[in-house]
């Protein structure tokens, strides 16, 4: 099938969801929109969560995907069930995988998350993870600072260093053996958490997981790319253009060449691929 | 949903595959069922194995589980695609959720896959890997000898090492950086076949990776078991019950208590569950 796999998020975040999913699914074309006219998302409140994400959703249908990746934590625990209720086609959210991949890799059942305000207040993690085995214990942690920083692209250096060693600081004296990266940008601080961390800890990273649960789905819905060209991606943002490519090439190593700033609607959207 | 779900094996060898499915899914309950008596499916031809496969189907529709594993990858690779059709409960078989995570694993896109002789000469990893990439090179041996080792319980030893390591010499010289399990009972002698792999080399489990698969799916389609009381899990074997409840519980330390032993009946399956 040739159509594309939609990715949204807030901002810069879901790249990294998007170059996972180009990495371990080097056939499929991807259209990528990034709302950073309007981010962060964590701190607004759910009903603008809601309604700015279904704009990006009504956009992706027009742009015939087959499939959306709703790459933000925040809008996940918003958006995700109902999104499932009402379209046709797969959408796949960043907690689920996550958390299962948490449950495959922990030993002593003991579990951390760090998100933003929105998704830690959510307990969408806990939820995620307590339906699963009620035995595991988890420990949250906001971090609002993350977002921000990423945005901005401090990615390492003092700054970053000081601000993540700081912002884990609550998370000292817990004996968790997994750590869940439960925002997309955050991937882009790993090294600087990592080194924040003992070192038997395990850094679960949203994006490469959720890259995983596509490939999966796509099968399971016999879904893949079997076009023999190569794929050409589209990337959109709410924002400029110019700083989104330059952040997309520089710090992810995409080739970002098709970035267009878009603005988004609300309003009747098309309703093809829509239930109701 | 109270219902259990159902694995299928020739033998003991997707014990590991459920074994794994309690350790990620604790609440869930599991009907198992190993077709000892007729294993290895391996050697056997196509037709005997659609036959076994769907008389094992039957039989887990007959008790009511909500989704099906085919724990086996010979049988896998014969009958996932036409279960999937034939069947409305979910289907996930163990070659796909391996080849996913060898995508996401290798670092030099060449994988080398170790089966039994029907499933590498069905050819079923080369595929499901090639249809994510064209660019992944994929190196096969069929290791005969593993499943009789492994259903006389030879998991280590001077003999087990001997026999692995003088199965595995074709592979000597390639230089992949991922090893698929391509059988269950493979995972059985882990050590014994890392021992014999250079170290840079991942090996990769399909028991861990399709339980994995088990539960993103279970969620996917909302199929969580929620009763606060422990799940108790049922093991049919078309063998002898007692060597089955050692096994189990010598090799994967699984409380098998309920062990009884079945007759597989070819002819009208009750057909609940099925689409025609």
């Amino acid at each position: 099938m040739d159509r594309p796999i939609g990715v949204i998020d807030s901002g810069f975040g879901g790249l990294t969801v998007a170059k996972e999913i180009m990495r371990q699914l080097p056939k499929e074309k991807i259209v990528y929109i990034g709302d950073s006219a309007r981010c962060p998302y964590g701190p607004r409140s759910t009903e603008e969560v809601r309604q700015f994400t279904w704009e990006m959703i009504y956009e992706l249908l027009n742009k015939q995907v087959k499939m959306i990746v709703i790459a933000c934590n925040t809008a996940t625990a918003v958006v995700l069930e109902e999104a499932r209720i009402a379209l046709e086609i797969p959408v796949i959210g960043v907690i689920q995988p996550g958390a299962v991949r948490a449950m495959q890799t922990t030993k002593n059942q003991h579990i951390a998350v760090i998100g933003t305000t929105g998704t830690i207040s959510s307990h969408a993690y806990t939820s995620a993870l307590t339906a699963i085995s009620e035995d595991v214990q988890v420990e949250s942690l906001a971090c609002p600072l993350f977002v921000p920083l990423v945005e901005q692209g401090i990615l390492n250096g003092q700054e970053a260093e000081q601000i993540v060693a700081t912002s884990l600081e609550p998370l000292a004296d817990s004996l968790f053996d997994t750590l869940i990266l439960g925002c997309t940008h955050y991937p882009l601080l790993k090294p600087v958490i990592e080194k924040a961390m003992p070192n038997h800890v395990h850094v679960i990273s949203s994006g490469e997981e959720t890259a995983r649960e596509v490939s999966s789905l796509l099968h399971y819905h016999n879904l893949n790319r079997t076009a023999a060209c190569p794929p050409i991606h589209r990337f959109y943002t709410t924002g400029e253009a110019e700083p989104f490519r330059e952040f997309a090439e520089r710090w992810l190593t995409i080739n970002a060449q098709n970035v267009d700033t878009i603005s988004l609607k609300r309003g009747l959207a098309n309703r093809v691929g829509l239930k109701w």
